[in-house]
């Protein structure tokens, strides 16, 4: 398979994302192509501080502009056509790479998927899936955790699915138990918002087992865990912090050390028509390189035939 | 002055209600009176068990009523004229109490809140503020954190307010930093919710310092955070959630001591005419003492006349 990284996105960028894919590529398969879109300078730059490493074992895509942080994801593809964004979200199109990933400005990666693979037919809004160490073993799957905030009752519907169908096809859950992050378990709980996506969810065709209260989150009780992509996005980072105080002050075992977000790397953009990586903007090497073998663990579970399939069944 | 207890609400009442109450007496003036709302012979039989607290120290007014977790909290004071939460209240409003708390039903507490002292002139919706630990000292102040989801831009722009004079007043912090809880620390960042709050709260009289992100609650950069009663729910409740875990596996130190809920036992309703504290449903007797000695803290404060002197000046 061919994985694309934009090698220019992330604080870090480009040597940390050149360094992770330099480390990714020895766990690959030889028949794996990894293909980097920067700039072919910088990106020869720091396969000779590296040594070692074997810039023909690598397809460099040379893209002279950059978009950063500071660019606004609409206008940014319009003005900067031969940045690394563009021009690997073209090649996802085309289909000359299999999927995309960057750690670099997450609201252009929404909005290169939009206009470039597009979405499967009937979703209405894509969302990103974290996984959540349980306390025990596994994870939960907690989406969506920073796309699409002030979310519909009926997104949050099919955020059930998405999750339910990520869970099955990349963890190997059967049958996954869906819940409604809410401030109660009883139906009739919570915010208009979930009240209204309650009552679509318990008449779904997945797995929905009510509302699930944020000390599920670390429990074995259910598998995905439903939730705007506003409180999503402060819930995970709330985690985050916290696990960050307990390890900073010591406090540090098994369970602590699964917070580390170096170990998946990137998350994947549920709902897109191809495989779409977002990386955490703070990414080092041993982030990339995970987020690039994560690129292909969900290329390989099918997910995006499964989640096409789904949907059409479910029009 | 005279402390308000209801002895019938909270999983472990009566018996972890009185035994707290005892303990709690032991602590303070001779000329603070403890008023017991309950079932007479129920709290005789405590006194029994318990021995050496001499039940005379105590006000008990009979109310052979309870208004349990089942109970409308619309509803439970017509039908339950005799409860404790609707005599409690009662003496509340009469000035026959100077403070009222209860471990009991909290949507029925917020009720009788409402229909009986009312809210601060001007103050559109009460709210809870629970007190984060902060990582080095001290603690952050979280509003609202459970009583008024789908909260509007000006109740976000006034729990500011409230949460800033309750800083001053219990807190002893001068011109406290007041935030608003959001998932990018720009202006122009988060929900719909959240940029419509964010235009008031910039043009308030209280030090408005922006946007903070989760890890900001345990920071030391600001002092009280803004949110949405259903957000602020759920942080607080991951937080408690993820605090148990952590001290569970043994990761303890003086950080995760604190996040222990039995140090305040209760929350201010802030917005209320008169001192109103809801505590944890599962308060044992330490929660207890502390719910009432904190009663104490907050009526001390004077933070009701300073709240209605602000929300007059502020009109």
């Amino acid at each position: 398979m061919r994985i694309g990284l934009d090698v220019m996105g992330g604080d870090y960028a480009p040597a940390a994302i050149v360094k992770g894919a330099i480390a990714a590529k020895e766990e690959l398969s030889a028949d794996d192509e990894l293909v980097l879109f920067g700039r072919k300078s910088d990106i020869e730059k720091v396969f000779e501080q590296c040594g070692g490493a074997n810039i023909s074992d690598f397809t460099i895509v040379d893209c002279p502009e950059v978009i950063d942080m500071h660019d606004s994801p609409i206008k940014a593809f319009k003005v900067k056509p031969d940045s690394s964004l563009a021009v690997g979200f073209g090649y996802l199109k085309a289909g000359k790479i299999d999927t995309f990933a960057s750690a670099g400005n997450s609201g252009a990666m929404l909005v290169g998927t939009m206009y470039s693979v597009g979405l499967a037919e009937g979703v209405l809004r894509p969302c990103l899936a974290a996984l959540i160490p349980k306390e025990k073993e596994g994870v939960t799957v907690l989406l969506d955790v920073g796309v699409d905030t002030d979310t519909k009752p009926d997104t949050l519907y099919q955020f059930g699915l998405l999750g339910s169908l990520y869970a099955e096809s990349t963890l190997n859950i059967k049958n996954p138990r869906v819940a409604l992050l809410n401030i109660g378990e009883e139906e009739g709980k919570g915010n208009l918002q979930c009240k209204a996506a309650y009552q679509l969810m318990k008449d779904s065709s997945y797995n929905f087992v009510g509302n699930a209260e944020p000390r599920e989150i670390f429990s074995d009780n259910v598998d995905v865990i439903v939730c705007d992509g506003f409180v999503g996005n402060l819930i995970m980072k709330n985690i985050e912090a916290f696990a960050r105080s307990v390890a900073k002050r010591g406090l540090v075992d098994d369970f602590i050390k699964r917070f580390n977000y170096e170990i998946y790397g990137g998350l994947p953009l549920l709902g897109a028509n191809k495989v779409v990586i977002i990386g955490h903007g703070v990414s080092n090497d041993k982030a990339i390189k995970s987020m690039i073998l994560q690129s292909k663990k969900i290329y390989q579970s099918d997910i995006i035939s499964r989640l096409s399939d789904s949907f059409k069944a479910n029009k």
